[in-house]
Order: C-alpha cells, then structure tokens, then sequence
C-alpha cells in the first residue's frame, strides 16, 4: 500500500491549498487544525532551545517595511529571479529552470545572456501551451506595496526574510542585551517571497514562516565556541563545497574532522544542534545531511554556508536551515544607508560585529516531519510522531455514549490537560476513533469502559504497536510523563492486556 | 512619581517604534524581549481557552490573499476612511477627526459630502502646516500588492482581518468538525490597514495581531448558550445602545438582566468570557466596561455588536475585543461570489450558518496589561503582571560571581525550567538585578547564597511587597507552583526572612 502524504493532510486538515473556492493561488496554503498544532509544537521546540538554553532575546518585528532596509541590503538591486514568460498564453516560468529540465545540466552561476541564449539554441517552448517564450529579464521577488494614503505614501515591502528586521534594531538589542557579545537574538515570523512559479507545496511558498537565529559576535572570536567539546565526535553526513562534482557521495564524518580542514566550531556547533533538534522533532538522522555552499551559490552576502538538507521521496533535497557567515556585510550596509553607528565598543576596539545566521524554515520542516513519518502498518496508516511534536499526545474515550462513561472521560480529559498534556476529548465507534488518532499521529490512546467505575483504571492504548496497558486514573499523569520522556517502557506502564 | 509606560516600554526593550535607523513609520512597532514574551504569554492564555476550554479548532491562513474574498467581503467596497491632503504639504488627515476636533461634537455617520461641507464652514486647515486641505474622499485602507509576475500577476490583498481567511475554508472545516454546529475556529495572526494617520502607538496600528474566534451556528439555535447558566450572574459595567446620549454613565448590570432587554445569550456569555480572560491576564475589572455599538456606527455586515472596552489613562476608551453577529452575511457573500456552497445540511433543514464573531486585538489588551500594572513604591518602579502572562515567572541570581554560587544558581535555573517554568538566570549586583526584574515585572526572584551550600536552600524574594522567605531547594518547584496558582500564601511558603 503506497500513501500520499498530501493526499492525508488535506483529507485529515494539516494543510491545503489556501483559497480553494475562488480556485486557489500558487504558493498559498492554509493550515487545518491539525497542521497549526504540529506547527505550533515545532515553533515551541525551537523557541524553547533558541530561548532558554542558548540564551537568544526572542523579538518581532513587522512583515511590512519600508523599502529603505531592503535598497541597504541588496534585496532591491539583487533579490532576483530570471523570468520569462509565454508570448501566447502568458504563463511564466523560470529560465534557469526551463533550461536545467532540458539539458539536465546545471544552470547554476550562469549569466542572463547565457541563458538567453540557451533557451533559443535549445529552441525551448513554453511548457503549458507550447508558444514561443519572450525574453528572460531579472525579476525582482519582493512583493511591494504603499503605506499611508495620497502625494506622501512610501513605497513597503513584504520582508523577503526576517534578518534585515533583526538588525535594523541591533544597536537597541545591544543595549538590552548589556552590551555583551555574543549576542543571539531570534525571530519567528512570516516572510514572502514572490516566487514566479511555485508547485512543491510546502516546499516552496509565497507565504512562509521562518525562525531566524542571528549571533552577533566579535569577529575576532567567531571561530571557537565555548559548547563545542561537547558535539565534536558526532559524526554526519556531509558533502563539502568540493565534494559536489557529478557522482560524488557524501561521506560520515565527524564535527571535529569537519572543523579542521572546512568550517569554523560556531557553524558546525550550530549544525549538529540543528540535526539533534530536527530529530528530535522525529525525522529520522538518515534522511538528513549537511551540505556546504560552493562558491557560485553562496549569497552575496555570505563568506560561508552550510545548510542541513532532508532527502524526500517527493520532492529531492528539501533545505531545512542555513547556517551562514554573514560576516559584517549587513550591519555595515545599514550604518552606510542609515548613518546610524552599528559599531561597538568593547574591550577596547571599536568594530561592526560579525553575524552567524542560522536561519529555519518552519514549512519544510513540518512537511518532512509528516512524510517521515507516516507509516503502514497492514490496513492501517498513522504518524509515528514523537510526542514533542505531535498535535495531540493523548485522546481520551468513553467505550460508550451513556451510563456516565462521557462523565468520567470528560474528567480524565480534564485532569490531563490540567498537567500540561495536550490532550483532546472525542466520542463514537471506538475503532473509528482509534484509527482517526493514527492518522492525527496521537501517541497514546485513553478508554474510559465500565470496569473503570469499579477499578478506577483506563485502558492505554500505544499507537505504534497498538499494545495496551490497564493504568489506575490517580496514575496516569506520571505513567504518562515517564513513557513519554523515555524513562518507563510502554509495557511496563501497567497490566499488558494485548 | 509619574511614570510613563511607553518610556519604560522603550527602555527595557518591550516595545519600540520600528525601523527607527530610518526614521521609522507610523503604525509600525516592534516587540523587544520583553514583550516578545509578554505577548506570547497572552497568546498561550487566549489559545488555552478558545482551543481547550471551548473546543474550538486552530488554523492558520495566508496573510496575503488575492482580491476575490474582499470583493465578496464587501471590503473592496467600504473599507474606507475619508480622507484629505493638505494642498501644500500633502499630509494627509482622517477629515471626520479633523472636524471633530474642531467641533467637539461627534462625526459619526455623516457622508462624505456632510464633512465636505463642514469643513469648509468652519475653515479647517492643516495641522500640521496650517495650509489649505483639498477634497475629502474615501479610501480603501487594504494594502494592495501584485502576486506572480508579468503579464499573468493579479491583485493581492493583506488581510484587514483573519475572519474572512476562516470564512473561506468552512466547507473543509465544517467536514473536518465532522459536520456538527455550532462550529468554532480559532485564528492568531497578522492584519494589516493602511491607517491614514496612525498616532496612537499600539493603540492604531498599520501592521497588527489578532486572535479572532468564529462560531458557525444554527440562527435557529444562536441564541441560547448551553453554559450560559454559570456566567448569567455576573456583573459588568455596560453602557447599552441606548443609553449613549451625552452625559449618560455605565450602569451596572447582571448578565440575566442584559440578555432580558439587550442581547442574546450567546454574545452575552463570550462577553463574560472575555472580561474574566482580561482579568486573568492582570487587568483589574474596574478599567474594563461592555458597549454596546449604536446603530449607525456598527459594521455593515452585524446585527449587534459588543466590545469590551479598557479605560486608558493616556488613550481614552480602547477596545479590547469586539463580539458581533454576523448573521450569514459573509458566508453568502463567498457563496455568491465563488459560486461554491457554503449551505448545510443538518437536522434535515438546510441552511446557511450564521456566525458570532468574537475577534480580540492582542496588541492593545497587551498595552492596557502594561499600563493597568505599572505600580510606583516609593523610588521602586514595578510591573505586577500575574504569573499568568509575566514575560519571565522566577529570576535566578548568585549572590556573588564567585566561590560556586553561579553554578549552584545554574542548577536551580535549570530545575526550574525544566519544570515548565519561564525562568531567567542573571548575575551581577543583587540589588540591580532585583531592580531590573521589577521593571521586567517578574513576580519572583531566587537568590543563592552562601548559606545555600550549608542549608540547600534558597531566598525566595515577592516582587509585590518585597517579602522575603527561605526555600529549600528541593521544595522550591512545588512551593512555586502553590504560590503562583493561589493555593499557598507567600509569607507561609517559608521562614520569613524580612
């Protein structure tokens, strides 16, 4: 049996294409309830780990700017696709795509003349109505809009990333922050890109949502990190900016090997933290690797990037994050635009500081999650998700509508979700409610039945092997906070009734 | 001692205007760490509700959405403000703020050509440079932009409101809820009007937040509320439709005697709701009154609306949130528009569902959380925010940097987050530290002393009084978590040290 994870989230409400009824909008999606809870844990997740045990100041700054952070930083003059549409139908398409789907070659690094010019030796046509294409021009993937009414509107835009609204304010952060370096500041939030033609769903949207880390540091202190001793000898799968001629494989190797001959301790500390956090967020370390920038691809803003990649079955690579050197590009680029300082003056030396960007998306992450994780197990289909994550950690059920079953799950219900559980109540034909639970990916299952009046006892149910276990009500919160951190074995949670 | 809030706001990094290296823009704002926090804490409490108490489902949409829902909306149409340009500085003015400001008499439901004349009558000129204004007209307050590029683009809209982003997947949702009325979805997230004259800080916003709560209903069973009975005698200052003429004062009233006269039970409980979740976030009940709207200032699309309205010193009245009937208004519009049905069939009738509207703005009950709290005691200044939404609940302090101190206060700061707790660790002089969490409005503070490595115990410091008790550090958690929810007085959580 093959199954389409798309095909379960929009069936089951993670997520759909967003505007359906006026006939949707490509790059646009909508999450279900489903979806905004698992969402919601992931953010949690990150923010917790960027927060609490890396010290970042989260803030939130606006979607909507004015354009002067964006001419700053280059996203005005750079922030550009090459575009060439239909001269019959209108449709437009990427050039640089349309070329690499004929050639199957890379188009990487190349000019716009150059593709101009392959797309006519190649004599290639639109895809959706065979007409002759126009010619390719830079396309610029802000979306822009005015602010304020009348002569004195200023041109805004939709911020392409959250980073620039980072440092707008770092003087002010500086400040809060004590005027110590490093300092680590995060953002979550949306951001949009004008994509000219997006179709790999979460992939790669118009609308998306980021959770953006920037360090800002002395740049003479920027290699070695203080919590690098403690993640050196884990070892990854990594391909280096060298490694990425035609036919080459990435090879397992470990941090501090990495450290030695390709990158600086602060981004390969930030690598392996963000492998550890997307597998604690249930993707399996298998599916992921690190990846270096080569020369041509790097942002022009960047000495140096990395990004952590999960092969999909769908969709090929899928970047999850980018760790990038940003060094001291965009801080100056701001004091130059805005004549505000953005040195600073520490222990004696006066300098702009240096940024380490480790930039998530959200989208990504949670589509790889759920394709991760969905598994078939005979007529049954259901996501193994880790209880961090997952919309629901526990369902309660009466086995029945009547004789004070509701009553009494109600109460179980309420008694979870008082403990900090996330818990949801549902009623009906138990099978069908289980199966409904595996497919929102529900570890554990709770059924009030009519032995509980007497024992005052509940059958818990373990999704991924469909085992169950007969726990006393007064124990359950802690039966459930054991098997859930790891510490208790399922089956060793109570009397083993399958 | 007067303190103003928005300077503390600023100071401390709760909130500032943003792209302030550029001049900033009105309508703009940026959260530090503080209120980052703050503002999420009052998100969690309004989630918890509406999702686990209500069983209202979560979904996230779009922020950016092409035209056709605001064309069915009616938002293309009447979304307007009137405005008027100065003919020689071209500043722009709401025309009916000006006449009032200089008539002291309200403007409300006057046309455009009322104000027109009006204003030509009484000789209004600029403000701001004392030229003369040119016509008044009405203006669209959405942001427009252009989605996909070239020849194909169409209009893209950022929302004015989530609600319609709700209305538009209902059918989906309506199946997902598994075809059962009422219905209630949850939406957290930006909006943006492009105000003409934004200058009320968090007060009047370009870019906002919302939570708004839609519950889809039966119009035959709209009216009474299945737990209407548990609220009904409760009282609240209102100042009913009537009662509005000038002069005329709220009235206390018991939520029984409002449903007899003045609304439905429905709007009736969501009002109480919202007035206790208010309170729950630290905003005593005596700055808070329910209105009602007069009929010529509700929204084209209600029958009756509500807000609950905070009395600012500094703002005047803000509304906090506002509960409206939106009868079947919006989903008929998008059935006539998108030629989809949005009608259901249920209990063997068919219909279009009404809808009850409860949309809260988070970044004013955000503001009026701050403001309502700010206390001076004698040259201390504080923020009493409950546990509830406190940005941080406990700080953590070695009494000195040296001799073990740090990492035994690591180790109780560890403890403490662990246990769910939003804890921060700092270090430097005791007396400043204490200072700063004052301002920060974290309720407790923990201090570790020498004494700490004799006793295993703690000073446990109440930010409302400045008590101090001795804890032991294993029954710190517990002795936090009795402290915080009510159950234990501080003064007995020890031995009282001062």
């Amino acid at each position: 049996m093959t199954v389409n994870v798309l095909d379960i989230a929009k069936r089951r409400g993670f997520f759909w294409p967003s505007f359906e009824i006026y006939g949707s909008c490509a790059g646009f999606y909508t999450y279900g309830p489903l979806g905004a809870l698992l969402k919601l844990r992931i953010e949690e997740l990150l923010r917790d780990h960027y927060v609490n045990k890396e010290g970042c100041l989260l803030i939130e700054a606006p979607i909507l700017t004015p354009e002067d952070p964006w001419v700053a930083s280059g996203h005005v003059e750079s922030f550009t696709d090459m575009n060439v549409e239909c001269t019959k139908c209108g449709e437009p398409h990427r050039a640089d795509h349309l070329l690499e789907d004929k050639t199957r070659k890379t188009a990487e690094g190349m000019s716009l003349n150059e593709i101009m010019a392959a797309i006519s030796k190649h004599d290639i046509k639109c895809t959706k109505c065979g007409g002759t294409l126009g010619e390719p021009y830079d396309y610029n993937m802000m979306f822009k809009t005015y602010i304020g009414p009348g002569k004195n509107k200023i041109t805004g835009c939709l911020r392409p990333e959250t980073a620039q609204t980072t440092y707008m304010p770092f003087r002010r952060l500086f400040e809060i922050g004590r005027k110590r370096l490093p300092l680590g500041v995060v953002q979550f939030g949306k951001a949009h890109r004008n994509e000219i033609s997006p179709r790999q769903g979460l992939v790669r949207l118009r609308e998306f949502s980021q959770a953006e880390v920037q360090f800002f540091m002395d740049p003479a202190s920027s290699g070695k990190h203080p919590k690098f001793g403690s993640v050196k000898r884990r070892k990854f799968m990594v391909l280096t900016k060298g490694d990425q001629k035609p036919g080459r494989k990435p090879a397992e190797m470990t941090l501090e090997a990495l450290v030695k001959k390709h990158t600086t301790e602060w981004i390969a500390y930030h690598l392996a933290t963000a492998v550890q956090l997307f597998e604690r967020m249930g993707i399996p370390k298998k599916y992921l690797r690190v990846r270096q920038h080569k020369d041509d691809e790097r942002s022009f803003y960047s000495s140096d990037t990395w990004d952590v990649e999960y092969m999909s079955d769908t969709f090929g690579k899928i970047e999850l994050v980018g760790i990038a050197a940003r060094t001291d590009y965009d801080l100056k680029r701001h004091q130059e635009f805005s004549k505000q300082k953005m040195q600073v003056n520490l222990d004696g030396k006066t300098f702009i500081p240096h940024v380490i960007e480790v930039a998530y998306g959200i989208d990504r992450p949670l589509y790889s999650v759920m394709e991760s994780n969905v598994k078939v197990d005979g007529d049954r289909v259901f996501f193994s998700f880790p209880p961090s994550v997952s919309p629901y950690q526990v369902a309660v059920f009466p086995l029945v509508r009547k004789d004070g079953l509701p009553k009494l799950a109600r109460d179980v219900y309420d008694t979870l979700n008082g403990a900090g559980f996330y818990a949801l109540y549902d009623e009906g034909f138990i099978g069908r409610l289980y199966y409904r639970q595996d497919e929102a990916g529900t570890p554990f299952g709770v059924t009030v039945d009519y032995d509980t009046k007497k024992d005052k006892a509940v059958t818990l149910r373990n999704r991924d092997n469909q085992k169950q276990v007969r726990v006393k009500i007064k124990d359950l919160v802690e039966v459930l906070r054991k098997v859930m951190s790891g510490q208790l074995k399922f089956e060793k949670a109570g009397k083993l009734i399958k």
